[in-house]
């Protein structure tokens, strides 16, 4: 516990088997103390926590719904008592839904995506900001997606909360960055090789069928492993040249410009 | 009656005295059947509407909270089944609040940005869209902000749901253009002169004050008669060669990326 | 001839008989004077003229090879003198060479990307403005491409010198437009159905072709006739309610940033 | 020369003291053989490579002066036939010469612009992309500006040039990226601590009171060592993540989006 409580926390919020999880694990092999909070699956949470402990580094896990009301927010407040000071946090919530036709999204849908996608950022600022504040310190890594940018067919809700997502971004960094806290907005522009979240869309065969193509002969799925190495290198920049967007993707596909 | 059930109808929601009140006008003028809606001051929307009908056009007005459930909804469904066909939607709900730090940012503002710079445009979209894919045509016009494409300090409400809003616009047009329903996106970026919006918000003295210096003698107030004109063409572009995007300022301000 | 003089001139650089040749006929419409000016083809540019003309219009023409030193600068002055002042000018010159993989684009080509793209636009600016400053007023419509805002495979040339118009229109409208100037981007994101420009490229009958699958049926081409009345309305926006930039694509067709 | 020869090469062209200096440093630390071009100051270039070779590293160093026919093309050469296989390439050559009016802005300083802000770079890539195509794999990492994303007045050589650097390097990208050559393009959002540039443009003493003011206590100024820790990382991406755009800044500046 005393070591623990030595260490900057880094603190992810979705941290399933894709990019927060591996983020999670980069930042604890820098020596952070990891906190993993997920939605579901606490065995995924606890065979997560052991790979970490088991390469030598320490983490924590929450199941932590953050459509609930004040999950982030105690969840901060709690790590911020209990273990220690967030240096890092990581949102990393998606709101992706699949391609449906205006007709076809409900209300229900679009709201889900907004209080995913939008909503929890913001409460997620609201409650670390203070204490990232009073150190002077802190930095915001913030998961983004194409949608951000561009509205494609289908994405009514997707794109509506991404797009809040990356504005809300650039506000919090006007504000914040003078005061040293480094917010980044990081687009991830194609499928990455996630079993938590591609995976369940598409279902396991279609999964397996896609890394065996396009994922491992040409390296055509955003390994997230690779992915956290560039998350971990943004929080480490010097404070006199911080990144606020960066965007990645695969080299044998294609820029959501290009087609 | 018998007049107007012929004409098409422009339905715009949120028709103050500003830019919402000079298209609805505009349009009348081109011989649409305009219907006004706002939240509030019937007597500014009675005057509007005579205003309209002593230059020889016509309109009806109706008192309007787009926050409240199915109020968007059942006007929409109303004026097509009592006034006539919507052929020209105009989204004309701010949700600019001022700036505000990130603590002083409530969850209820943020919430309410949301609710009328972003769902509301979803909400009269789905309730719209029926009516206009079965006839193979209608214009969707969004007013929009600066903040749509750039988070400034203190506008974590505003430019979350604006950001959010075009992203929306981007995938509407994405689905409907297709389907003959054209969408813009319009960003307005400046301070126009606005009694209803601006004037409100500065107080009836600095608000003259700004008109008298900024405004009459540089026109450096966007005037809303003037953008009503540029709303109009849009909607009257021929199919072949619609615009999604465009930008209007003031000739003696400085665009968003100027500084 | 004093009718003429007494007209305000709008001058295209570049008028076949697409957008250039269209927008002069639209402004002749609205009493300028147009004069047209293109390399090559003078009985196709006398034909615009007598058409002008036999609308009740005037126009003059001249055959104008925008590489060679000096024609647009000299051309500017002469018309200034000859016939009347400027007061809009259209620079419709395209530098698209089709696709070339990289080891195919000469160097010689991509400098005559930028000598069409870029430079001859900064020499026309160069040559126009002190006209435009000292009257307080003016205004420069620059046609532009889709690769002006993003580069896609092949358009090493082409893209270079769009995205250096754009960027240029941006730094002419940051120092002209307080002084009453008028500059706007305008982005033709799709095939315009053009005789001279996209028939030329595809030969007359893969054009032909083109123009009965998707341009008759669907709209599917740009008609320049139609994109003219938006130049013509931007020029005639009032200065408290400029646009720079606004985009234009036919319904059936999809924006550069959907795939 | 053995050692050498086993090495990759990282080339830079524009290697002063500020960001291409410390590039070139940082790859030699990695065991790259670090070469450095750059137009001038051959005690410098001296001095840079002696520094490189005193921390353990290996450099070369030629004057190169990027506006003579054939000199970067046969540098690339030189470099693959006498030192080793160019595996990072680094075109820093940039093109500012301060803010002036259209009037002061010749046609030499505006071609000039071009020459080194953006044809430059295309002579690099036709001569590098043959040698990296043959091998499957290569690195591009061009040092950018605000100006390739908004231009400012008085910017109309250098925006017109960083503007066509920017979709030049989208283009190359869109060729390039899956024949295993990466492109990024780095935007540098702010003044850099550099004395060959920054520092000779304000003169010794400006440049001296900059630093002790914004640079000092705020590290208002971008450090080139930080951002070639930006460089080296993006260089070092595995292939299923790559960035293309990235841009930097620090914290206590303001992105060009705000003001």
């Amino acid at each position: 516990m005393n070591d623990i409580a030595m260490k900057p926390v880094c603190l992810v919020i979705g941290a399933g088997a894709g990019i927060g999880g591996n983020v999670a694990k980069r930042f604890a092999e820098a020596d952070y103390h990891a906190v993993l909070c997920r939605r579901s699956d606490e065995d995924g949470l606890n065979n997560m926590i052991e790979a970490i402990e088991n390469d030598g580094g320490t983490a924590s896990g929450f199941l932590l719904n953050a459509i609930d009301e004040n999950s982030i927010e105690e969840r901060v407040a709690a790590v911020e008592s209990d273990i220690g000071p967030i240096e890092v946090v990581v949102y990393n919530l998606g709101a992706q839904i699949g391609d449906r036709a205006l007709q076809d999204t409900s209300y229900k849908a679009f709201e889900m995506g907004w209080r995913l996608g939008t909503f929890g950022l913001f409460r997620l600022a609201s409650a670390a900001c203070p204490f990232m504040e009073s150190r002077g310190k802190g930095t915001i890594l913030v998961t983004s997606a194409t949608a951000a940018v561009r509205g494609n067919a289908g994405q009514h809700s997707h794109a509506a909360a991404m797009g809040g997502r990356r504005m809300l971004c650039q506000t919090l960094n006007a504000e914040l960055s003078s005061k040293g806290i480094h917010v980044a907005h990081i687009i991830i522009d194609g499928a990455v090789d996630a079993p938590d979240t591609l995976g369940k869309m598409l279902g396991p065969e279609r999964f397996q069928q896609l890394r065996e193509t396009r994922g491992m002969e040409h390296d055509g799925l955003l390994l997230p492993a690779k992915i956290a190495e560039t998350y971990f290198h943004v929080a480490q920049q010097h404070r006199s040249a911080w990144t606020f967007e960066i965007d990645m993707r695969s080299f044998s596909d294609r820029p959501w410009w290009n087609h």
